[in-house]
Formats: structure tokens, C-alpha cells, sequence
């Protein structure tokens, strides 16, 4: 059965920018499609899903279908319902694999997963970025033709980057004006992973660049949930009955604890 | 300069059941004051705040003035006001500790900072428990008599415990009736840390057992913020000046990018 | 095509104890290459290696052809060279994965990749064990019936286990004698991943438990490495062409630098 | 009681190379204790112990009553004895804290800890570093001046460099030439923390440097062992009795049972 992948994108940038225009013409959706499509072939089924879509694309029905979703956000987090970003969150602790690309580290469902205020530093020079690969014999990696990713103009993200310390640290960037930035991170958050992957401001070709489409592929992959798993425990059952017998059983006196 | 604790209770049980009364005559509150005093002394200032208490106790100047936090709350979650359990983890992100304890599992605050539902499994049989140290040479294992703490009677909580992966786990607890649970889990979240320690059901006096004083002292240093580190810088700067020269740079024509 | 398995075993007891031959007939290693082949079918080659087999078993050929490697020793730890040790040990860092087992704790590739002494507590009194499930989701956990495993004799391992803070804990042992322990773990060496799996006294049938077999043929694929990733960089090159430019180069006169 | 700590250095370059007698011409070891003692005062006590001392200045007697070691060496770590430095190695298990510096990457107790090859790239043209601060609030951090540490010219250290993921990360480097590197790392092994911190290069001042000394100095506080911890147990015992009854009992015939 294929890998159900739901691509999420705020698409507000390719109205309103002649230059986010110039460089996606088919908008940023497209490229996250083809780049996954491209290499995954029958072992995906990718939809697209818009901010301004009906319940921004995220039905309940659609979610529930949804292996795997990909997130970039930048200018209208403030509108996506806190709702469906809860039902996001929900969806990947039981189970969803989720994808969060660079501005989306500010996105709702990022925030509520992570627990920290995600700030970072940034700056808009279109100087050299090269991603670090610190974990080389991961599968997010597979197939990357160096040990490090070129990419010759990007938007600069820097430390400290507000996150939990990752589970597992995968990239770090380099940039050209003097800043690092923990760029690739896998985060297990219930029985669900997370993916944050920094590259791709919308005034740059980052995401048909071979390298960057492969990582995100890849990544396609090791965040989907693995089959024949036990579903996730969506409450706190009382367990009446011990597994071994109790001796030491103390029994308060239930007339005197009301509550 | 002492370390400021603010012991934050919930402080209904007491009110409502004479089992608990019975138990901790003066409060629940009382019994984690003296153990951090017991411990501390004049390491520690220690002042309490109650859910019933004007903002539960917790004003902006208290929780300014907080360095260690802790948390016990059970059958009112749901009374603690958004607001103020955003304040409390919010400045657990700016440097503050909270130790959070047994079924402030499911406290406001917790939740927002884990990211996760923190479900588990739980038993009200009154068996024995046995929370083992894992993390030998842990501060916050230090003075412990045993590798062990043996509590007679307790309430059982079981995995799966629906929480990140702890970035130290220091306690694994053994029940009589079959559980095995994470019990003295530490995370960094921001510039803060977090100890969850799991014992403690309001009809056992587990918070007069020495061994559970003693961690909790341990505990409030060990998550007492570290003098003269860095503010937390809460939120995402421009940088527009590179620290080293940029040749690549590539700048957006301005006319084109409107966002 | 298949990944390369190669089952070693120590061997002995099935030799000099009718206990473990009563439960063993045909050898563990037996157990253990059929329960990996019965749930990966063509997905897998599986050999065996024998510590009396010339060079244990572990000649470089065979080394090279192996992804994935599962340990099982107990008596003889120290009859098994230094200089195959180190191999193994090596070629996990170069992308093998190592699945050992029990009492492999102490053998001495475990304890070159880990780097602490591997100590534990024991108890021989064919006590019940439940392996709990903490990390549901994790692909090693797919298929079990339940959120444990119960055996109904194991011989006890008890903490402090005096390793590394895995990457990943699966599973936590309960005992009926009253200890806890961390029995599924995985780390990352190198390029390589490797797993501890604790149950299987040799005196007891654990290798049979459908459970037991599913979670060894899980880890096998868990542990094999990526394909397609970069070959493992065994050295420390000079690079003496930077990326960049560098503007601030100081070079120290050479021949006032002697070393 | 102050903390005792062994500064251990190789002191090679010093009598061969005119450069690094330049730079320091009381020793690195000098250097290395008077950043400690300079920051500490009272609460250490420092020794210094050489590659070409007897024993190497690590006698069973010294080991035994030092808490922290920092540890520097580059080109004769072959000549460290084996036997001396399983010795370190084991300490750090028992709880010292070890502090390894630049070169040491490379050094035999290093290696011996990680259970890896400690590879990783390296050129020598005097290029720009910076220190980035990735966990602010973490005690080795303390009263840096800025978020980052800048190091006019250093040799350059580049990924992947090959070790376990850190339990900690605290500091990432970029570096002028265009390569980033993990160099600030913690991790426990046994009772003990290891920190590996990888500026110094002995043809620059880099040890002069004033947020270089302080963070050695936090450091040392930082690895020093928990006081009033249990000792390490250097062993496994058999728990003969216990804890809770055992109702499953099964003992192997041991007539049968040869081993």
C-alpha cells in the first residue's frame, strides 16, 4: 500500500510576489509533489492540501487518510485555525509522520509538538548556505551526492534555534556570514516522528535543487509510520485487574475519599 | 542568593476527603515546603500558592521572582486558567525549573511543554512500588540510602507514558501488580528544565517517606537555573548585519517581493 | 536484494548441558536463524558462525558480507580474540548492525562499542519476566500481541546496567523478583546501529516465544543498514583546499613548527 | 572540600617546536591550570601530571583523589601505555569527570569511552572559528560575553566527526573556510560525564583566550562528581534473595545443568 502524503502549503507568497512567481511558477505545492513523487514513484500517493482550501484542506476524513504531511508556512501561521492545528498535532502523536519546512518552524502544529517558542535569528541576503550531513548512514541522507549540500543563495536561519534537543541531529548548516543552525532534526513525539528541515526560502530555487528534493524523499519515508504497529492509546485506562497478585493491597476506606 | 521555590498545590482533596486529611493534616503543600527546607535550609526561600488563591497564586511578579516551580495537581486541571499555565511554561522556556509530580502528569503546563498527550495507565490498589535509579552518580540521586526507594503503598501508573523521550532518565519504577513506568524523567525545554517525578497519591503519606524528600530537595537544585547564563532571547531577530562577508549575496528585487 | 545476516553463537552449553540441549536439541543458533528467516522469508540471507569455527567463524570475507550480525555468548567471552573482536566492533562503525543478545552484554564487541563495563544484577530462579513497551511505533515493536511480552521463566537482569543512555529504550523489563531494567535499547557507532535485546537464558525456551522471534526479525531489519547511504570514512584526511575563502589565514612559519 | 583536578598534558610541542614555545612558553599545562584556578579559586585543587612523568603522572594514588582530568595530547598518543589509560578510562566510569581538548579527539582513554574512531577532517591554515552557543542556560555556558566565542585563527576541525550522538550538545563551530563542527559535547559513561571541547590548536593562544578559559573553568564544576553519590558497583552481583516473592519459581535440574 502506498505512502498516503498529504502536502501541505500556505500559498499566499505565489499571489502576491513577482519574484516567488518568477522562481515557482506552478507554486512551492508543485515542487514538494514532484520532488516526492519523483522519487518514490507508486510507493506514494500525494495530494495537496491549501490554506485556503475548505477546513484549510485538513478534513477529518483527509487527516485520518494522511500517512505523511508536508508543512510550509511563513506569513499567515496567525490563520490557520487552532482546531485543525490541534487536530494536526493529534494526528501525527498517533502515528502521522510530519514534515515542517523552514518558515514552518513558527507553524502552530510545529509549536504544540514541540513545546518551545521555536524563535531562531535570520536574515534575508541570499548568501551560501552548505547543510552538514552529522549522521552519515542515516536513511534521511541516502543517495546525497557529498557530505554536505550546496545550495549558493538562501535566507540565513541561526542559533540558538528554540527547540527540545532533537532525538536525532542530522544536518547542520553552514552559512556564509558567519552563523550555524541545526538544520536537519527527527523528534518521536507519541507514536508519531517529526522532521524539520530548514532550507527553502520562497525567493530561491532550494527545492529543485537534487540534493534538497531527495532529503525530503527520503525523509518521505522514514517518517512514515511503520506497519503492524499497535494503534496509539488515546487515553489513560484505569487497570482494575493487577497482571501478578498484590499482597501489600491497601484499600482506602472509599467513604472517606471523595473525589 | 537562595533559590526562590514557589510550591504550587491544588489543594482540593484536603478539603473534600478525610483520607487525605487523615493523611496530610496541614496539606499536601506543607509536606514538599518541609522536605525542600528540611534539605536546603537557607539555600532555599520557599513560598506556596494555592488554585484558590487570587491568579492560583501565581502573578506575574511571583513567577518573575520564581527560580524552581513545583507543580501537584489531580482532579481540577481543567480549573487552572489558559493564560496563567502558558505564563508558567513560558517561563520555564526563560530559565525556570518545574518539578511536576505524580498526576500533574496531566497539568496544563506539563502538557504544553511536553507536546504530547501524556497519557499512561493507572490502578488505585494500593500496592507496592519500587522506583529504581538508573542514573547512578545523578545529582539528583545524591544521599539515596539504596539503589532503590520501596514505597508500601502506592498508585500504580503504567506505560506506555505518552511523553518525548526524556533527555535523562533517572527513575524506572517496579510495581507489585505487573507495570513497569518512567518515573524520574529530566527535560530541557528553552533555557529550563523540567523533572517529572511520578509518586505521590494524595491517600499515601509517600511525601513524609525520606528518600522522595530527599529527591525533591535534589530535584530543585538540580533544575535551579545556572547564575549568569545568558537571558533567554524570546524572539526571532533580524540580523541584517553578517558577522563575516558575504560574496554570494543575492538580493530579492524588493519590487518583486512583497510579503 | 536480501540483507546478509549472519547468526554467531558461542555454542558450549548445548555441548556439556543436557538442560540446554533438552530445550536446544538443535542448537540456539538454530532458534535464532529460524526465527529470522520465518518472518523475513526471501528478505533475507541468514549464516551461522560458530566461536570453534576457524576465526570464530568471522573471517574478513565474511565480515564484509554480513549487514547484520546477532551475538549470543555467555561462558567463553574471553576464548573469543581480541583482534576479531575489534573487527566486529569495526565493522559496525562502518554500517553493520548488531543485534546481541542476554548475556552478550559482556562480550567484547558489546562492550568496545559502548564503552563501559556492561555490569548488571542476576538472578537464577526461572522468574517471570514482562517486557514493556515504551516506545510504540518504533518499527522494532511492529506486530507483538500486546504492549508487553510476558515469559513465564527468565533468569533476572537487574539495574543498575551500567551502559550509555541508549538513542532509543524499547523496552523495560518487569520482574517478579522485584527488579526493573532497561532490555531493549539501541544506539548508533559509527555508521552502524546496534541492539540489545535481553531475554534468552539458555536454560528457558525464550527463542520460541512468537514474540521474542518477531522483535529479533524486527531488529533485523531495524539495525540493517540504509541502502544507498555514504560509504563509513574510516581516517582523518587534511583538507587542504578550503570551501570558502579564507581572509584571516595565518599561517605559522614551518620552520619554527616542528611535529 | 575543593575539587581535585589533574591536568594531564603530553607537552611535546613545547620542546620542539619553536612556534608553540612562542606561544607558550611556561607549557600549555600552565595555561590549562591557570584558567581553572584563575575562575575556581578555592574550589579546585590543581595538579599537573605529563606524558613523560613515571606512570605518566597517573598513579594508581593520584587517579584515586582526582574528581576532573582535562586531558591534551596530538602526536605521541601512541605512547601512552595501554594499561594507564584503561585506568582513566575507568575512573571516568567510577565517576571522574574528564575533559578532553582538541587533539585529544584522537587520545586512547577518549576512544576507549566513545566505543568509536573519533575520525573526523582537519586543516591548519589559521582560519576565523566561532563557538555557537546551541544550549543556552546550560551550566558550561555561564557568563559567555556573547552567543558565540570567536577564535581569530584556529585550525579547522570538520565533520563527520565520528562519535556517539552526544547526550549533550553545547557548542557548534562554524569555521572561515566554509566547514561546521560539534564542539562542545557531553556524555555520561558509568558514574562519570566526559566533555570534549574542541578548540586549541597549540600554535595559537587559543587557552588565553578569556570565554575559552571560563568555559574549562564551568566545565570542571560541571563534570565534577555529584557529591554524596553512591559508588559505582565494578561488578555483577547474583541477587540471590529476592526482593518480592517468586510464585513462577523454576529451577533448572542442576545435575543437568553444567556451566
Amino acid at each position: 500500500m502506498p505512502i498516503r502524503v498529504t502536502v501541505w502549503h500556505e500559498h499566499r507568497h505565489e499571489k502576491t510576489s513577482k519574484a516567488v512567481q518568477a522562481v515557482y511558477p506552478k507554486g512551492m505545492q508543485n515542487a514538494f509533489k514532484k520532488a516526492i513523487e519523483e522519487h518514490l514513484g507508486d510507493e506514494v500517493k500525494v495530494r495537496v492540501a491549501l490554506l485556503d482550501d475548505a477546513e484549510h484542506g485538513l478534513s477529518d476524513k483527509i487527516l485520518k487518510n494522511t500517512d505523511v504531511m508536508t508543512w510550509w508556512g511563513h506569513g499567515a501561521h496567525g490563520e490557520v485555525k487552532d482546531e485543525i492545528a490541534q487536530k494536526v498535532a493529534q494526528r501525527v502523536r498517533e502515528g502521522m509522520g510530519l514534515i515542517v519546512l523552514h518558515s514552518g518552524h513558527y507553524s502552530k502544529p510545529f509549536k504544540l509538538l514541540m513545546g518551545t517558542n521555536c524563535h531562531l535569528k535570520w536574515r534575508e541576503a541570499g548568501e551560501k548556505e552548505r547543510l552538514w550531513n552529522v549522521s552519515p548512514g542515516h536513511p534521511i541522507t541516502a543517495g546525497l551526492s557529498k557530505d554536505y549540500i550546496e545550495l549558493e543563495h538562501e535566507e540565513m536561519y541561526g542559533e540558538h534555534f528554540d527547540i527540545p534537543d532533537p532525538d536525532e541531529l542530522v544536518f547542520v548548516s553552514w552559512f556564509e556570514g558567519g552563523e550555524i543552525f541545526r538544520s536537519g532534526c527527527v523528534w518521536k513525539r507519541g507514536a508519531g516522528k517529526v522532521f524539520y528541515f530548514r532550507p527553502g526560502h520562497e525567493t530561491f530555487p532550494t527545492y529543485f535543487h537534487p540534493d534538497i528534493k531527495r532529503v525530503i524523499a527520503n525523509a518521505v519515508k522514514y517518517v512514515a509510520p511503520a506497519t503492524d504497529t499497535a494503534p496509539y492509546r488515546n487515553g489513560s485506562p484505569n487497570i482494575k485487574e493487577p497482571l501478578s497478585p498484590i499482597a501489600t493491597k491497601h484499600v482506602v476506606d472509599e467513604a472517606l475519599h471523595r473525589h
